[in-house]
């Protein structure tokens, strides 16, 4: 069995106004992401884990910011391209482990909605995904609601 | 074989006159965590990342903040709950390895003891556990000996 | 099989005038890293991800700052340490997965010299290792392009 390891990190900075997406969910806030795509910031980080795990490159190689057919992009096309490159390969995901770092609003409630969208966009039980929650204390960009990160952590295998 | 990957991240605020406790370990410094529970951000990762190596869910969900029983808990009692769910779901702990990020003090005087510690609450070997430490050079919060932030990666597997 | 995880993080300041050096290639830059060393961020992480994997230390634990022998050091050194200490103990490298976080200039002219670079230093083919590369859209240090960060997994079996 030959096993590879893949991670994915991303950040967006928040706005007034403009929608939340969080795992393919859309979230109840009052801020949003800005970006040139639909700004989910876990999917994002996820991609670019798988990505990293098949040593092909990252989102920004796959879907240029600059090309404008990329603008307002559903992440769920990016992260679905990334599950696709990890099949073609001949790789099984193993299972995906993720943090999003967000001061406000809780996400507790929304999390088993990201688990079952993730386990559905990349065709694995949703007992192969985690999506953990933390805030960041009140301190940097992301402490003062100013920004959203996550870490994502994938393990793939080829027997 | 089944292999499974974990991760998780912690930072919070420092204060003086307040412990400071990393891995189990009391850390002789002018400032310490400010937390509900002891505020050991090594242990608080670890135990993130086992609950998302096993896909069920993290601190927050586990060990509510809200839940008065929680204040001042101590740490380990988090780790020992997350080291049991991995031990109930049929799982063993190959490796642990972690990053420590605080301006000062220096902690490699305590390194020893801190391993030492995680593997007698995980019951392995200490050459299963890594601890590793960085300053951040003197920026953003933690840089400026405002915040203490751990990093944890946790592989486990299943015969 | 057994298999292994490391990971590693690291931060530099940056400073007009010096050398950007990432993943032993020099960067066309205004400005580069602040260190003892040739304070290349990406071999940093690389080589403790190595350390920690195999549960031996870190940089800062061969490599003391306080040794003046190390000044200037090429990090190339570093990381054939860690790769050399990883075959002593019996691994092999199965992949290497790495992101760095710089707000400018964009990586992508860079990342096959970075990426062979990584692969010939840690004599695995350059299908075993990637670098993404992420801004931090502006926020915190990093994004106001006064540091650079990079995070590196490493995953490591023996048979
Ligand atoms: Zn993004
Ligand atoms: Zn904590
Ligand atoms: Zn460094």
């Amino acid at each position: 069995m030959m096993v590879r390891i893949g991670q994915g990190y991303d950040l967006h900075r928040l706005e007034d106004g403009l929608p939340l997406i969080i795992g393919g969910v859309r979230i109840d806030s009052a801020k949003g992401s800005v970006a040139h795509s639909d700004g989910d910031v876990l999917l994002h980080a996820l991609a670019d884990a798988l990505y990293g795990a098949v040593a092909d490159g990252d989102i920004g190689y796959h879907f240029p910011p600059s090309n404008p057919d990329y603008r307002n992009l559903n992440s769920a096309v990016i992260l679905k391209h990334a599950v696709n490159l990890t099949r073609e390969k001949g790789f099984s995901i193993s299972n995906i482990d993720c943090t999003v770092v967000l001061q406000k609003p809780i996400l507790r409630p929304y999390m088993n909605d990201i688990i079952g969208k993730i386990a559905e966009l990349c065709s694995i039980p949703s007992e192969a995904v985690s999506v953990k929650a933390k805030t960041k204390e009140g301190v940097d960009s992301t402490g003062k609601g100013e920004a959203i990160e996550a870490f994502s952590s994938v393990l793939i295998y080829r027997s």
